[in-house]
């Protein structure tokens, strides 16, 4: 590499000239495509913004203008270019540089995201701190054209015009959400893109670059006139439009941002790019480089396979059936149901309010929505869940994906609050099936039950032998019997008991009782009073956040029954704090959701064990 | 009245002449404030949609076609005019007819709301179902401008174009939310309104007056063009926008609809009414009438004003704090704080998920941002909570008004699920407390700590008197030592346990000892632990709903302490149920949560007193 050397720092990149900068993105798309092969993560995204990056970096001071990136799967080249070089080849693995922005790791992320649309609403923040501060700096969201559309976004761009102050939007225009992009705002972004006064604009450009302005010049309003269409969504909402304008071309970049620094009113500049740019068969097929796995990583069939092929196999049954996902039918693994059956299918995008609640207005109308929804981003949909579906006990299905430890995405993707949260909304059934068999069970049960249903279940590969016996109506099942201790677990966590069992075995321990708890509510509290009755030691394991979760539940049952001496409770499940990136594997043996931490744990209370 | 009489229904209303119908409808006005006078509800948003519903009800067939109101607070004529006219007098009491759309009281109540603006999302659900299993009906969303800039509408609206479906949305245009409107939108909505283009619409409704239209008629499309203004928004997503119409006229508006429901494609119908109409004071003063209290409803402090004027005097101190709402300035009592500190203060509209990502960022730029929000709004922004302020440690505080039992606005509006959904959120501090003293001393520690704070507090009046001591460093604060047993409550329920100290007394049992839990979370587990020890009862009582809850964190303490013989656990909280309308003391009632309920369930597990 010629410019992209150890120690490389963000003053290195003010100092390479202009007919340099092209061999300088080269060098960081080469040295991003390596660095994701090895490491898995977001690629298409950050290749599409290597130009807009270096712009940006060259116009504004990220150590004291405040750049908010939306979604941040984009970041990759402004890590790289704000002195994370030398790190970079440790991009999301345990102790290492995080796949999103995040404030902890370098001064220059200002805002820590993951999931999208908050980039606008964020900078407005910044942008009143800095006027009642009294600072003086830039404030910068830099958001893609997939996140506008979501009702956060909106929110924050229809308040701009309220807060009467300096933003400049940058909007990232490749066309692309992670897999298409989706509805009315859509269509109105491509109109804008075609719109054949981009050759007049770039001449005025040229014509004006380099010119400061003061603020109420008229000249400058007669020329942004020029610039500004004379109609779109913006404008209406009181924020100057300016574009669009190519995102590759790093010098016509630099004056747009100049113009745009020395303007006094909110401003969106909207920028073209392609997503993947400079690797060939990115540019082909977006969205399957959206996200890559990391080299060596071991294939499967995953719980993602499994839950759509079991959906598509009800739907041919059941026509009121009808699938749903926001911007994620690649990762939900919905393509194959959106081919069979595209009157029964919607994606909405990455917008999962409306998801949840058009969900409820088809159940309303005599349908049975399913919706496919990471754990994580079903936390945006909530009060759509409680409100719209619970409330009025509608059979809408949740089919909760990458729920429990998520692994390298870092603290904004983990699933850890879906039972907590699940819990405490009425009529809401919760089902955490350990394996297809499960599986299955689970989503049978839920395509009869009339009310709502929510499926967890973890990101990965699903277990190639069952686990546990496939039918059940007990929402308990009994796996092993045992002696003196039993084990409870959902999902992911049955295999750590089971393995704990083993391990009990070879040490020469009394043989625990083995359930695995698939209907996490309503919970069978009869069959965990009886068990509390008859052990002495209950092991609670969840890929969950503990308070609320189905260890408390247990406690509950404990604490309140009438036992001369009940069972004592051992809780595994994940404490209460934000987890950082590293494999699902490095997770779970840092917050000890092992088969060892069980022993160690439950052993010093067993006859014969104690200290 | 001369045409609402016992047993009118929707067919008395097709029978009435064009002329007679202003006569139907200033009686439909009076029936309204003579009942909400008597009972309390929303006043304002029902008179100024009663000729609109009138017309709609004339145009539509309730019980087939599918009309779901926005919110749900302008129902009211509809109720009464679909064949709930004599029940109507039972309005918000308890068993008697809901303040909002309920599908299980009518069948021409379609879709459940209290939370706003969730109507095009579920129409849209309903319209695709509808196409779905070749049925015939229209679908209509009746949705107010207010709710019109929250972004799950918006989400809906950008998702018309992909349906492919027909849908009539009309928007009640009353230049107001609940206080005055905000943002961008709302410009554009007043600029449509202000369009002299008016009386040609006008003029061409009429020529084309009863004509229907089949579908690809060219003739037609030329007229809509005179409807459809130049450029607005809608039309940028796909949505033909007709009007704007004066919907106090309802000879046009039928007319109106009848070209809608001849339309093959979505079509927004805009008409501008006065909120309050027809009743000089409430189209004066419409925030003040929006909603109105019961005759005879108890005066006195609320909790709302002890917290704006502690957040005042606190924010006259430093000048980091601003504070946030989000359209609820008068419910939250934020007036005072806004015209002394109008830079320090944001009123978002209703856009609650804005707010909190907007606060997160002035407070990683250096401010403390403080929200006020309604425990029920804030299930809107969960995401925005963990996701933007918890994960970043950021020191947002979060005044959660109208926690626990809500009372009379209906299971959408109870505040039952912030401690269960808050616990599960790291670093987020959670106070619940019980009376003024121990609200500011919440407040003084969310004012210095830094990392998010949540304190919540109830709907009504503080106590006149402290329960508690004022200061306490430890989060549970010891009232009463006792004997045998001990009880716990945060919030609103402590008052309940030393009344049940009281009754103990008085019944001659032994005196329970008496904490408040002003400190929910981090919970000291220290104290729990010894009374666990020490006593052998724990009653445990809070206004939320009890999975998650704080019943359940002692729970946990008690099963995995090691006791010879650990207390027992006796909980007192709102079960796994929807909450219906109904006063608070009546709630309070129904689930057990009175200090009789302590007595009773407590005392047969007290020596001497079993069985």
């Amino acid at each position: 590499m010629e410019f992209l050397k150890p120690g490389f720092t963000r003053e290195d990149l003010l100092r390479i000239s202009d007919e340099d900068l092209p061999v300088l993105a080269s060098e960081v798309r080469a040295f991003i495509v390596d660095t994701v092969r090895r490491n898995g993560g977001h690629l298409g995204s950050s290749l599409g913004v290597v130009e807009l990056t270096i712009a940006m970096l060259r116009k504004f001071d990220p150590f004291n203008d405040r750049i908010i990136f939306d979604v941040g799967h984009q970041s990759y080249p402004y890590k790289i270019l704000t002195d994370r070089f030398d790190k970079f080849t440790t991009l999301r693995l345990k102790d290492g540089i995080a796949g999103f922005p995040r404030r902890t790791e370098s001064p220059a992320d200002h805002f820590n995201t993951g999931h999208s649309s908050t980039s606008i609403s964020a900078a407005l923040g910044y942008a009143k701190a800095r006027d009642l501060l009294g600072e003086k700096r830039h404030v910068i969201a830099f958001i893609g054209d997939a996140s506008l559309i979501n009702g956060l976004a909106f929110e924050a761009l229809n308040y701009v015009q309220e807060t009467n102050t300096r933003l400049i939007i940058i909007l990232n225009d490749n066309r692309h959400s992670i897999s298409n992009r989706v509805g009315g705002f859509s269509t109105m972004l491509a109109r804008l893109s075609a719109n054949t006064l981009y050759r007049r604009v770039k001449n005025s450009i040229k014509r004006h670059a380099g010119v400061r302005f003061s603020r109420p010049l008229e000249k400058f309003r007669d020329f942004m006139k020029i610039l500004v269409k004379p109609s779109n969504m913006f404008d209406e909402l009181g924020i100057n439009y300016w574009g669009p304008f190519d995102g590759h071309d790093i010098r016509r970049t630099e004056q747009v941002l100049d113009l745009a620094k020395s303007y006094y009113r909110p401003v969106l500049l909207h920028f073209t790019t392609k997503k993947g740019k400079g690797l060939p068969e990115a540019e082909e097929n977006p969205t399957k480089y959206h996200q890559v796995a990391p080299m060596g990583e071991a294939k499967g069939r995953t719980w993602s396979e499994a839950a759509s092929e079991i959906a598509e196999e009800l739907a041919r049954k059941d026509s009121r059936i009808v699938c749903f996902t926001a911007a994620m039918s690649t990762g939900v693994k919905l393509e194959h149901f959106a081919r069979d059956f595209p009157r029964r299918f919607f994606d909405v995008g990455i917008a999962e309010s409306h998801m949840l609640t058009m969900a409820a207005g088809l159940a309303a109308g005599g349908m049975r929505p399913w919706v496919f929804i990471y754990s994580t981003f079903l936390q945006r949909a909530m009060d759509q869940l409680m409100h719209d579906i619970a409330l009025q006990n509608l059979p809408v299905v949740l089919m909760v994906d990458r729920a429990g430890l998520a692994g390298s995405d870092g603290d904004t993707h983990q699933g850890l609050l879906d039972i907590s949260w699940g819990r405490a909304i009425p009529n809401l059934e919760i089902y955490a099936p350990c394996d297809e068999g499960s599986l299955r069970d689970a989503m049978l049960k839920a395509a009869v039950h009339d009310g709502p249903t929510l499926i967890r279940y973890p990101r990965g590969r699903i277990p190639v032998q069952n686990l546990a016996p496939a039918l059940n109506d007990e929402g308990i099942v009994k796996i092993h019997d045992g002696q003196e201790w039993a084990l409870f677990a959902h999902g992911s966590s049955v295999g750590a008991i089971l393995e704990a069992r083993r391990l009990a075995e070879s040490e020469g321990l009394p043989l625990p009782a083995v359930y695995e708890v698939r209907k996490v509510k309503p919970l069978n509290s009869k069959i965990i009073h009886d068990c509390a009755e008859r052990y002495s030691v209950l092991g609670v394991m969840e890929e969950n956040y503990m308070p609320g979760g189905l260890g408390e539940a247990v406690a509950a049952i404990i604490a309140e029954g009438n036992f001369t001496r009940p069972a004592r409770l051992v809780r595994f499940g994940v404490p209460d704090v934000c987890v950082k990136h590293a494999t699902q594997e490095e997770q779970r043996e840092l917050y000890g959701l092992t088969a060892e931490d069980v022993i160690a744990r439950c052993k010093p209370f067993l006859r014969g064990h104690e200290g």
